[in-house]
Protein backbone atom coordinates (compact mmCIF):
# COMPACT_ATOMS: atom_id res chain seq x y z
CA UNK A 1 0.00 0.00 0.00
CA UNK A 2 1.39 3.42 -1.24
CA UNK A 3 1.86 6.28 1.65
CA UNK A 4 -1.16 8.75 1.52
CA UNK A 5 -0.98 12.36 0.12
CA UNK A 6 -2.50 15.24 1.64
CA UNK A 7 -5.04 17.15 0.29
CA UNK A 8 -6.11 20.66 1.86
CA UNK A 9 -9.57 21.85 2.19
CA UNK A 10 -8.84 25.78 2.92
CA UNK A 11 -12.33 26.83 4.62
CA UNK A 12 -12.89 28.39 7.47
CA UNK A 13 -16.43 26.79 7.92
CA UNK A 14 -16.71 23.76 9.71
CA UNK A 15 -19.72 22.32 8.83
CA UNK A 16 -18.39 22.76 5.03
CA UNK A 17 -15.66 20.64 6.07
CA UNK A 18 -17.68 17.89 8.05
CA UNK A 19 -19.71 17.48 4.93
CA UNK A 20 -16.92 17.08 2.79
CA UNK A 21 -15.16 14.89 4.93
CA UNK A 22 -17.86 12.49 5.07
CA UNK A 23 -17.58 11.62 1.17
CA UNK A 24 -14.27 11.83 0.92
CA UNK A 25 -14.23 8.87 3.93
CA UNK A 26 -16.96 6.90 1.82
CA UNK A 27 -14.15 7.28 -1.64
CA UNK A 28 -11.23 4.82 -0.93
CA UNK A 29 -8.39 7.44 -1.79
CA UNK A 30 -4.83 8.12 -1.36
CA UNK A 31 -5.50 11.09 0.21
CA UNK A 32 -6.17 12.72 3.31
CA UNK A 33 -7.94 15.70 3.85
CA UNK A 34 -6.82 18.01 6.04
CA UNK A 35 -8.95 20.85 6.89
CA UNK A 36 -7.02 25.08 6.48
CA UNK A 37 -8.32 27.93 7.71
CA UNK A 38 -6.51 30.53 5.64
CA UNK A 39 -8.27 33.84 4.82
CA UNK A 40 -8.16 34.07 0.49
CA UNK A 41 -9.07 36.92 -0.83
CA UNK A 42 -12.47 36.88 -2.15
CA UNK A 43 -13.51 39.26 -5.08
CA UNK A 44 -16.90 40.77 -6.38
CA UNK A 45 -18.18 38.53 -9.11
CA UNK A 46 -21.17 37.84 -10.87
CA UNK A 47 -19.94 33.99 -10.93
CA UNK A 48 -19.39 32.15 -7.79
CA UNK A 49 -16.56 30.09 -9.99
CA UNK A 50 -14.51 33.35 -10.37
CA UNK A 51 -14.74 34.18 -6.59
CA UNK A 52 -13.31 30.40 -5.97
CA UNK A 53 -10.79 30.67 -8.91
CA UNK A 54 -9.34 33.53 -8.11
CA UNK A 55 -9.26 32.45 -4.12
CA UNK A 56 -7.76 29.35 -5.33
CA UNK A 57 -4.61 32.11 -7.40
CA UNK A 58 -4.61 33.95 -4.25
CA UNK A 59 -3.36 31.27 -1.96
CA UNK A 60 -0.87 29.31 -4.11
CA UNK A 61 2.13 30.99 -2.40
CA UNK A 62 0.65 29.19 0.66
CA UNK A 63 0.34 26.10 0.58
CA UNK A 64 2.41 23.20 -0.98
CA UNK A 65 0.43 19.99 -2.34
CA UNK A 66 -3.16 19.91 -3.66
CA UNK A 67 -5.81 22.11 -2.24
CA UNK A 68 -9.25 23.22 -3.08
CA UNK A 69 -11.87 25.90 -2.05
CA UNK A 70 -15.26 25.93 -2.60
CA UNK A 71 -17.95 28.26 -3.08
CA UNK A 72 -21.84 27.88 -2.84
CA UNK A 73 -24.69 30.23 -3.16
CA UNK A 74 -28.33 30.22 -2.88
CA UNK A 75 -29.96 31.33 -5.79
CA UNK A 76 -33.80 32.53 -5.41
CA UNK A 77 -34.45 32.68 -9.20
CA UNK A 78 -37.89 33.86 -8.67
CA UNK A 79 -39.37 36.26 -7.36
CA UNK A 80 -35.32 37.47 -6.36
CA UNK A 81 -33.69 37.43 -9.25
CA UNK A 82 -31.01 35.32 -8.37
CA UNK A 83 -30.66 37.40 -4.76
CA UNK A 84 -28.54 35.98 -2.92
CA UNK A 85 -26.51 34.57 -5.34
CA UNK A 86 -22.96 35.50 -4.88
CA UNK A 87 -23.54 37.45 -1.53
CA UNK A 88 -24.85 34.86 0.25
CA UNK A 89 -22.63 34.63 3.14
CA UNK A 90 -23.24 37.89 3.69
CA UNK A 91 -26.63 38.09 3.61
CA UNK A 92 -27.16 35.72 5.79
CA UNK A 93 -24.94 37.42 8.60
CA UNK A 94 -27.34 40.54 8.10
CA UNK A 95 -30.56 39.41 7.14
CA UNK A 96 -30.56 36.19 7.40
CA UNK A 97 -33.04 33.15 6.68
CA UNK A 98 -36.18 35.48 8.07
CA UNK A 99 -35.06 38.35 5.69
CA UNK A 100 -35.30 35.63 2.91
CA UNK A 101 -38.49 34.57 3.79
CA UNK A 102 -39.70 38.15 4.53
CA UNK A 103 -39.06 39.24 0.65
CA UNK A 104 -40.48 36.31 -0.93
CA UNK A 105 -44.29 36.02 1.58
CA UNK A 106 -46.08 38.00 -0.61
CA UNK A 107 -45.48 35.00 -3.31
CA UNK A 108 -47.13 31.56 -3.92
CA UNK A 109 -44.61 29.95 -5.44
CA UNK A 110 -40.65 30.48 -5.47
CA UNK A 111 -37.69 28.75 -7.82
CA UNK A 112 -34.27 28.54 -6.04
CA UNK A 113 -31.38 26.60 -6.33
CA UNK A 114 -28.18 26.05 -4.82
CA UNK A 115 -24.72 26.08 -6.87
CA UNK A 116 -21.76 25.22 -5.96
CA UNK A 117 -18.13 25.62 -7.03
CA UNK A 118 -14.61 23.92 -6.12
CA UNK A 119 -11.35 25.14 -7.37
CA UNK A 120 -8.83 22.20 -7.16
CA UNK A 121 -5.07 23.36 -7.53
CA UNK A 122 -3.45 20.01 -8.55
CA UNK A 123 -0.11 19.41 -7.53
CA UNK A 124 1.23 16.47 -9.56
CA UNK A 125 -0.60 18.06 -12.82
CA UNK A 126 0.59 21.84 -11.65
CA UNK A 127 -3.42 22.68 -13.25
CA UNK A 128 -6.25 24.52 -11.67
CA UNK A 129 -9.47 22.59 -12.38
CA UNK A 130 -12.84 23.58 -11.32
CA UNK A 131 -16.19 20.99 -10.34
CA UNK A 132 -19.57 22.29 -10.35
CA UNK A 133 -22.53 21.20 -8.84
CA UNK A 134 -26.29 22.40 -8.40
CA UNK A 135 -29.52 21.21 -6.99
CA UNK A 136 -33.17 22.54 -7.59
CA UNK A 137 -35.92 23.42 -5.37
CA UNK A 138 -37.97 25.82 -4.11
CA UNK A 139 -38.19 28.30 -0.68
CA UNK A 140 -39.87 26.55 2.20
CA UNK A 141 -42.49 29.41 4.05
CA UNK A 142 -41.08 28.38 7.25
CA UNK A 143 -37.73 27.58 8.96
CA UNK A 144 -37.47 24.03 9.28
CA UNK A 145 -35.08 22.13 10.57
CA UNK A 146 -31.95 22.13 12.55
CA UNK A 147 -29.38 20.19 10.61
CA UNK A 148 -26.97 21.71 8.26
CA UNK A 149 -25.92 25.38 8.23
CA UNK A 150 -26.90 28.49 6.52
CA UNK A 151 -30.00 28.43 4.25
CA UNK A 152 -30.41 24.68 4.57
CA UNK A 153 -33.76 25.39 7.02
CA UNK A 154 -35.18 26.98 4.15
CA UNK A 155 -34.23 25.24 1.07
CA UNK A 156 -36.41 22.30 -0.17
CA UNK A 157 -35.01 19.85 -3.28
CA UNK A 158 -37.33 19.05 -5.45
CA UNK A 159 -35.87 15.66 -5.10
CA UNK A 160 -37.38 15.76 -1.36
CA UNK A 161 -40.38 17.77 -1.88
CA UNK A 162 -41.16 17.61 1.70
CA UNK A 163 -38.05 18.14 3.63
CA UNK A 164 -35.81 21.17 3.88
CA UNK A 165 -32.04 20.20 3.99
CA UNK A 166 -32.08 21.04 7.67
CA UNK A 167 -34.69 18.34 7.80
CA UNK A 168 -32.18 15.88 6.13
CA UNK A 169 -29.06 14.08 7.73
CA UNK A 170 -25.73 14.56 6.14
CA UNK A 171 -25.28 11.93 4.26
CA UNK A 172 -29.00 12.47 3.14
CA UNK A 173 -27.76 15.95 2.05
CA UNK A 174 -24.79 14.98 0.25
CA UNK A 175 -26.32 12.20 -2.30
CA UNK A 176 -28.14 15.39 -3.64
CA UNK A 177 -26.66 18.79 -2.65
CA UNK A 178 -24.38 20.96 -5.04
CA UNK A 179 -21.38 20.51 -2.69
CA UNK A 180 -22.07 16.88 -2.88
CA UNK A 181 -22.72 17.15 -6.22
CA UNK A 182 -19.48 19.13 -7.24
CA UNK A 183 -17.35 17.00 -4.81
CA UNK A 184 -18.41 13.81 -6.47
CA UNK A 185 -16.64 15.23 -9.35
CA UNK A 186 -13.43 16.17 -7.43
CA UNK A 187 -13.10 13.02 -6.06
CA UNK A 188 -13.62 10.96 -9.30
CA UNK A 189 -10.89 12.93 -10.71
CA UNK A 190 -8.23 12.21 -8.29
CA UNK A 191 -9.63 8.37 -7.49
CA UNK A 192 -7.37 6.72 -9.64
CA UNK A 193 -4.37 8.28 -8.28
CA UNK B 1 -1.89 80.63 -15.87
CA UNK B 2 -0.59 77.43 -15.51
CA UNK B 3 -2.01 74.56 -17.62
CA UNK B 4 -4.60 72.24 -16.09
CA UNK B 5 -3.39 68.48 -15.67
CA UNK B 6 -5.63 65.85 -16.17
CA UNK B 7 -7.49 63.87 -12.93
CA UNK B 8 -9.35 60.70 -13.92
CA UNK B 9 -12.67 59.21 -11.89
CA UNK B 10 -12.59 55.58 -12.52
CA UNK B 11 -16.08 54.96 -12.67
CA UNK B 12 -18.65 53.22 -15.04
CA UNK B 13 -21.87 55.23 -13.16
CA UNK B 14 -22.79 58.43 -15.53
CA UNK B 15 -25.08 59.61 -11.85
CA UNK B 16 -21.92 59.27 -9.77
CA UNK B 17 -19.52 61.06 -12.16
CA UNK B 18 -22.07 64.19 -12.48
CA UNK B 19 -22.49 64.18 -9.04
CA UNK B 20 -18.65 64.43 -8.74
CA UNK B 21 -18.22 67.05 -11.93
CA UNK B 22 -20.88 69.55 -10.12
CA UNK B 23 -18.84 69.82 -7.06
CA UNK B 24 -15.34 69.94 -8.90
CA UNK B 25 -16.56 72.38 -11.25
CA UNK B 26 -17.31 74.80 -8.01
CA UNK B 27 -13.80 74.53 -6.67
CA UNK B 28 -11.12 76.32 -8.83
CA UNK B 29 -8.56 73.50 -9.27
CA UNK B 30 -5.54 73.47 -11.19
CA UNK B 31 -7.08 69.78 -12.45
CA UNK B 32 -9.16 68.73 -15.25
CA UNK B 33 -11.66 66.09 -14.16
CA UNK B 34 -12.27 63.23 -16.84
CA UNK B 35 -14.20 59.86 -16.85
CA UNK B 36 -12.73 56.91 -17.38
CA UNK B 37 -14.50 53.53 -17.73
CA UNK B 38 -12.51 50.41 -16.46
CA UNK B 39 -13.32 47.50 -15.08
CA UNK B 40 -11.35 47.42 -11.91
CA UNK B 41 -11.09 44.24 -9.52
CA UNK B 42 -14.00 44.48 -6.53
CA UNK B 43 -12.94 42.39 -3.53
CA UNK B 44 -15.87 40.83 -0.84
CA UNK B 45 -14.36 42.66 2.22
CA UNK B 46 -16.09 44.21 5.57
CA UNK B 47 -15.75 47.89 4.58
CA UNK B 48 -16.03 50.15 1.22
CA UNK B 49 -12.35 51.25 2.44
CA UNK B 50 -10.97 48.13 1.75
CA UNK B 51 -13.03 47.92 -1.32
CA UNK B 52 -12.07 51.29 -2.59
CA UNK B 53 -8.14 50.33 -2.00
CA UNK B 54 -7.88 47.07 -3.54
CA UNK B 55 -9.61 48.44 -6.53
CA UNK B 56 -7.36 51.74 -6.50
CA UNK B 57 -4.42 49.10 -6.64
CA UNK B 58 -5.72 47.41 -9.19
CA UNK B 59 -5.82 49.54 -11.48
CA UNK B 60 -2.30 51.20 -11.36
CA UNK B 61 -0.94 49.89 -14.27
CA UNK B 62 -3.91 51.19 -16.76
CA UNK B 63 -3.35 54.77 -15.68
CA UNK B 64 -1.24 57.18 -15.91
CA UNK B 65 -1.78 60.71 -13.64
CA UNK B 66 -3.88 60.71 -10.81
CA UNK B 67 -6.82 58.74 -10.80
CA UNK B 68 -9.49 58.23 -8.31
CA UNK B 69 -12.24 55.51 -7.58
CA UNK B 70 -15.37 55.38 -4.89
CA UNK B 71 -17.03 53.07 -3.37
CA UNK B 72 -20.64 53.56 -1.62
CA UNK B 73 -22.91 51.99 0.64
CA UNK B 74 -25.99 52.17 2.14
CA UNK B 75 -26.17 50.84 5.63
CA UNK B 76 -29.65 50.07 7.31
CA UNK B 77 -27.99 49.78 10.71
CA UNK B 78 -31.47 49.38 12.45
CA UNK B 79 -33.21 46.88 12.06
CA UNK B 80 -30.86 45.11 9.26
CA UNK B 81 -27.33 44.72 10.94
CA UNK B 82 -26.09 47.36 8.27
CA UNK B 83 -27.02 45.15 5.37
CA UNK B 84 -26.99 46.50 2.18
CA UNK B 85 -24.02 47.51 3.31
CA UNK B 86 -20.52 46.86 1.12
CA UNK B 87 -22.46 44.92 -1.58
CA UNK B 88 -25.51 47.92 -1.95
CA UNK B 89 -24.93 47.77 -5.84
CA UNK B 90 -25.09 44.05 -6.25
CA UNK B 91 -28.43 44.12 -4.09
CA UNK B 92 -30.11 47.45 -5.45
CA UNK B 93 -30.11 45.36 -9.13
CA UNK B 94 -31.36 42.06 -7.39
CA UNK B 95 -34.25 43.09 -4.67
CA UNK B 96 -34.05 46.99 -5.16
CA UNK B 97 -35.81 49.70 -3.06
CA UNK B 98 -38.30 47.31 -3.44
CA UNK B 99 -36.91 44.75 -1.21
CA UNK B 100 -35.23 46.63 1.25
CA UNK B 101 -38.62 48.37 2.24
CA UNK B 102 -40.37 44.92 2.48
CA UNK B 103 -37.42 44.10 4.67
CA UNK B 104 -38.25 46.81 7.12
CA UNK B 105 -42.41 47.39 6.99
CA UNK B 106 -43.01 45.77 10.00
CA UNK B 107 -40.57 47.81 12.26
CA UNK B 108 -41.71 51.30 13.40
CA UNK B 109 -37.97 53.00 12.90
CA UNK B 110 -35.32 52.54 11.52
CA UNK B 111 -31.73 53.92 11.62
CA UNK B 112 -29.42 54.22 8.46
CA UNK B 113 -26.19 55.60 7.14
CA UNK B 114 -24.62 56.31 3.34
CA UNK B 115 -20.82 55.56 3.49
CA UNK B 116 -18.57 56.75 0.98
CA UNK B 117 -14.86 56.25 0.35
CA UNK B 118 -12.61 57.68 -2.19
CA UNK B 119 -8.93 56.53 -2.71
CA UNK B 120 -6.62 58.67 -4.94
CA UNK B 121 -3.02 57.46 -6.10
CA UNK B 122 -1.69 60.79 -6.22
CA UNK B 123 0.73 61.30 -9.02
CA UNK B 124 3.15 63.85 -8.11
CA UNK B 125 3.67 62.77 -4.83
CA UNK B 126 3.14 58.85 -5.39
CA UNK B 127 1.13 58.23 -2.77
CA UNK B 128 -2.57 56.53 -2.08
CA UNK B 129 -5.05 58.13 0.07
CA UNK B 130 -7.80 57.34 1.20
CA UNK B 131 -10.89 60.51 1.82
CA UNK B 132 -14.68 59.06 3.33
CA UNK B 133 -18.01 60.82 4.07
CA UNK B 134 -20.57 59.72 5.97
CA UNK B 135 -24.58 60.76 5.69
CA UNK B 136 -26.69 59.71 9.10
CA UNK B 137 -30.69 59.18 8.25
CA UNK B 138 -33.64 56.64 8.32
CA UNK B 139 -35.35 54.97 5.78
CA UNK B 140 -38.17 56.29 3.50
CA UNK B 141 -41.81 54.25 4.24
CA UNK B 142 -42.31 54.88 0.55
CA UNK B 143 -40.05 55.67 -2.66
CA UNK B 144 -40.05 59.27 -3.03
CA UNK B 145 -38.66 61.48 -5.45
CA UNK B 146 -36.72 60.78 -9.12
CA UNK B 147 -33.62 62.51 -8.54
CA UNK B 148 -30.47 60.78 -8.16
CA UNK B 149 -29.60 57.02 -8.71
CA UNK B 150 -29.95 53.71 -6.21
CA UNK B 151 -31.07 54.38 -3.05
CA UNK B 152 -31.35 57.59 -3.01
CA UNK B 153 -35.41 57.85 -3.51
CA UNK B 154 -35.89 55.89 -0.04
CA UNK B 155 -33.04 57.69 2.06
CA UNK B 156 -33.88 60.78 4.50
CA UNK B 157 -30.92 62.65 5.55
CA UNK B 158 -31.35 63.81 9.12
CA UNK B 159 -30.04 66.93 8.26
CA UNK B 160 -33.28 67.55 5.66
CA UNK B 161 -35.75 65.35 7.55
CA UNK B 162 -38.96 65.49 5.12
CA UNK B 163 -37.12 64.64 2.14
CA UNK B 164 -35.39 62.39 0.54
CA UNK B 165 -32.40 61.83 -1.19
CA UNK B 166 -34.56 61.74 -4.19
CA UNK B 167 -36.42 64.75 -3.79
CA UNK B 168 -33.37 67.04 -3.97
CA UNK B 169 -31.46 68.50 -6.16
CA UNK B 170 -27.65 67.09 -7.12
CA UNK B 171 -26.72 70.47 -5.41
CA UNK B 172 -28.53 70.20 -1.91
CA UNK B 173 -27.61 66.84 -2.01
CA UNK B 174 -24.08 67.17 -2.50
CA UNK B 175 -23.95 69.52 0.41
CA UNK B 176 -24.83 67.05 2.99
CA UNK B 177 -24.38 63.49 1.36
CA UNK B 178 -21.48 61.09 2.20
CA UNK B 179 -20.01 61.20 -1.43
CA UNK B 180 -20.10 64.98 -1.27
CA UNK B 181 -18.16 64.57 2.12
CA UNK B 182 -15.47 62.48 0.94
CA UNK B 183 -15.08 64.68 -2.17
CA UNK B 184 -14.64 67.70 -0.48
CA UNK B 185 -11.83 66.35 1.60
CA UNK B 186 -10.21 65.17 -2.04
CA UNK B 187 -10.81 69.10 -3.02
CA UNK B 188 -9.09 70.37 -0.03
CA UNK B 189 -6.14 68.12 -0.65
CA UNK B 190 -5.37 69.10 -4.37
CA UNK B 191 -6.93 72.68 -3.94
CA UNK B 192 -3.31 74.70 -3.77
CA UNK B 193 -1.55 72.54 -6.09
Amino acid sequence: MTEKKDIFFITGNTHKFAEVLDLFKQANLSYDLKQLDLKPIEIQADSIAKVALYKLESMKDQVIGSYFVEDAGLFVDYPLKGFPGVYSSYVFKTIGNEGILQLIKDFKNSIAHFSSCIALYHDSSDKSLVFTGRVDGKISPKIKGTHGFGYDPIFIPNERPKKTFGELSKKEKNKISHRGRALTKLIEFIKYE
